[in-house]
């Protein structure tokens, strides 16, 4: 099933995208899921981030294809970081350059929304508390990045984590989905998740045993190779085979 | 005044704390501070940490005194991460030191509470979007620390944030408060605000350019000289002057 947060006529909403309709559910998601008789054509509503989450939690580098192209070892385990939750925003919104930061990048991920409180679960245990999995955009100011060392003011600039269109909460071969990015319409990110050093069961397992996830926290389970920098007025997508396409533009 | 958030025969409240006496206020502080008729004594409650923080964001490196001791080149701009909002626990809780981890660190820190949405502030108008100031203790995880590299997983424990024992909204003097640590009763850390590279006024505006903050909010100014390791059945305590005396002990 896909859910979608959404607005209609000053409401704030979530529901089910049924082809081009969106069936209005009862409560949010990480709560049973319960349709109403609401239904409401796609072209009426605005999508929102299909997750409020109470922290965002990256994994700094999980592709192979990534490790190689920036010669890099491969990580023993997972080196994680942080983004703000107001760095939030949902499909077809806009990015803000920051003034004077240098490059921004885009970076393809597949993110995973947690459904049920998780402390301490073990990597066998990890899908019951999963309530579905989305695109994200981890958006670095890559110069800020390298001048740092520490990744966190690069990362966490306001809308720099396109997150949506919706939430896919059954998607099969989890282990081998295609990922892209393009970049005005052009290929840049062409990868695959049978390309993680860490699978989504250790990613989360992990995460779980240094801090509590909440319903709605939000894991990004890294980006293949290709990263490349934006301009202003461009648009950049990423796709995930089995989810959808997020869609948003440089301002 | 100094603001409390409490657990009182199982309501959350906040209060301001006047002497033995805590009097109940009508709304969370970051509205308008209105005091009800309702007076409790301060030993029939339990104190909570007095912020419930959408985001904790720390400076990495901010004492001159801490700088030297590391035989750190001062940083031209400040350094920041995230510690995640399930890291805080009030005063007198316990801090949980996770199992295999190494060294835990005691790290102790003047916080800023946010009391209005900042987005972009001015360094001169910083004090308009500050709500108040309380102690915060950084648990580092130091051995994860050193083999991140990314400061993020050392700092994001469940525990590792304590804060309180409350928010002094008039403090005098920022700029040369006496600020210390303890543990087991013995002094550790002893420094002052006047060590600072970068000002409150200073790190609240860097930060608000990045990011917008929002009420309840904490900021953490960084750690001054002397951090060192604590081990299970330790007491810590942070004292900042004008504030009072945080105190946590490890399990």
């Amino acid at each position: 099933m896909k859910i979608a947060r959404f607005k209609y006529k000053k409401e704030l909403l979530w529901g089910a995208v049924e082809g081009n309709d969106i069936i209005a559910l009862r409560n949010c998601p990480s709560r049973k899921i319960q349709k109403t008789s609401k239904k409401i054509s796609r072209n009426k509503v605005k999508l929102l981030a299909p997750a409020v989450p109470s922290k965002i939690v990256c994994v700094g580098l999980n592709y192979k294809d990534h490790a190689a192209e920036l010669k890099m070892k491969m990580p023993s385990e997972p080196i994680i970081f942080l983004k703000p939750p107001t760095s939030v925003i949902g499909h077809n919104c806009q990015i803000i350059y920051p003034p004077g930061v240098g490059r921004v990048d885009y970076e393809a991920e597949l993110a995973v929304v947690i459904g049920r409180r998780a402390k301490s679960v073990s990597a066998g245990e990890v899908t019951k508390y999963i309530l579905g999995y989305t695109c994200l955009n981890d958006v670095t100011a890559r110069t800020l990045q390298a001048k740092d060392g520490q990744w966190t003011r690069a990362k966490s600039f306001d809308t720099f984590c396109p997150l949506g269109p919706w939430i896919e909460t059954e998607l099969k071969d989890k282990a081998s989905l295609k990922i892209s990015s393009y970049l005005n319409g052009e290929l840049k990110q062409d990868s695959s998740t049978s390309e993680f050093i860490f699978s989504i069961e250790k990613i989360v397992s992990f995460i779980s045993k240094i801090m509590t996830l909440l319903p709605q926290d939000v894991i990004a389970t890294g980006t293949p190779a290709g990263v490349g920098p934006m301009k202003k007025g461009d648009s950049v997508e990423v796709e995930i085979d089995g989810i959808g396409r997020l869609v948003n533009y440089i301002r």
